[in-house]
This record gives structure tokens, sequence and C-alpha cells, in this order.
């Protein structure tokens, strides 16, 4: 029986099974500015809207929750009154500055002007 | 007046322009493994249709003429009986590579297992 040539990454779930789960996690509608926006710095929730123009309040609101979910985004919450509350990346989600890094500059030099 | 600091990327279109558009472009459902299958080597369509499982041929169709209109594939046809239809990335999509490396070698680290 002849065995085909693979790569590591050539399973049953198609060639790029990591990838697509990172693209299809990063890739959703709104989630990728996000997170680029908090690789700066921590943001609070209405320094994050602003950062993200176009984009609503209660959706920021859900991919924010879906972000500390995924482990990617850590909220913290400062006692206080009113109580601060802010948004930063956990380890994992700075791991993604290279990936973040590489696409940006491949969008400046593709697509700018 | 004080001059708010901010960096080349802080415009009135949010923190991350170049990089929200990329992510739009590349993020679409299985636009991203489309393009990431093809990193390994120009394919045919139905080798293209193998190498992202779970997606109809109609919509394959649809998401390489989308990646044709950006300028991200090439669609070749040589021919004969029958025509052989290949998709490659030309320059714009092959520069995509250092990001999706970036991308699949975090997936890996943090979603596999």
């Amino acid at each position: 029986m002849e065995i085909a040539s693979t790569t590591q990454d050539q399973t049953d779930q198609g060639v790029c099974p990591h990838f697509h789960a990172a693209i299809e996690l990063i890739g959703k509608r709104w989630t990728g500015a996000i997170v680029c926006a908090l690789t700066e710095r921590p943001l609070r929730f209405g320094e994050l809207a602003k950062a993200v123009p176009g984009l609503s309040d209660r959706l920021l609101s859900q991919r924010l929750r879906e972000l500390e979910e995924e482990g990617v985004v850590k909220r913290e919450v400062e006692p206080g009154s009113p109580v601060r509350v802010t948004y930063s990346l956990s380890e994992k989600g700075a791991e993604l500055r290279p990936a973040i890094r590489e696409l940006r500059s491949w969008a400046r030099r593709w697509r700018a002007g």
C-alpha cells in the first residue's frame, strides 16, 4: 500500500485544521479589530468602542465575552465607584502579536492607496 | 490644544484600519482555509475541495471568484479536453505566507489538545 505524502497538517480535517480554527476565531466579524486594538495597551470599554468604530456596544460586549471564553482577553475589575473595567490580552492573546503584525504589514503593502 | 499621542494607525478609522481590512478579507468564512491550502502548491478545483472539507462546490467557486477579484488567487486554464483549471496564489497572495505561518503556529500551540 502506498502512503501518500502528507505534511503534518494534512489530515482528514483538511490541509490546515489548526489555521482554520484560528482564523475562524480571530476572523469573526470585529473580533480581529478588537484584538488588534488591545495589542497596543489595555483599554476600557469606552476606549475600545472608540478604537473600533462602527461596532455597537452590544456587539462589542458580546465579542469581548467570546474572547474571554476563548482565553484571549482578560477582564479586570478595579473596585471603586464607578468600578473600572479594563480589558487586556492574556498570554494566549498576546502571542497573536506576530500574526497580527504580519497581517498588518501585508495589508499596508497591498491595500493602502 | 493638546495633541493626543497616536501611532501611525490611529486614525478616525480606528486603531487598526489596515489590519481590519485584511482580516475581513481573509477571515471570511472558508477564505482563510482556501488561501492556506494554496500556500502548499497550486491546486485544481477538486483538490481544493478535498483540502477544505465541509465546503460545498458552490461556495468554493464563489470564494475563489472573490479571491481572484481581490488579486489574491490566480486561475489558470490549460487548454485540452477536458480543460484543466489550476488555482494558485498571486504575488499578493503568496505574501500572506508569513501571516499564515504565524497564525498556524499560534493555533498549534494554543488550540491543539
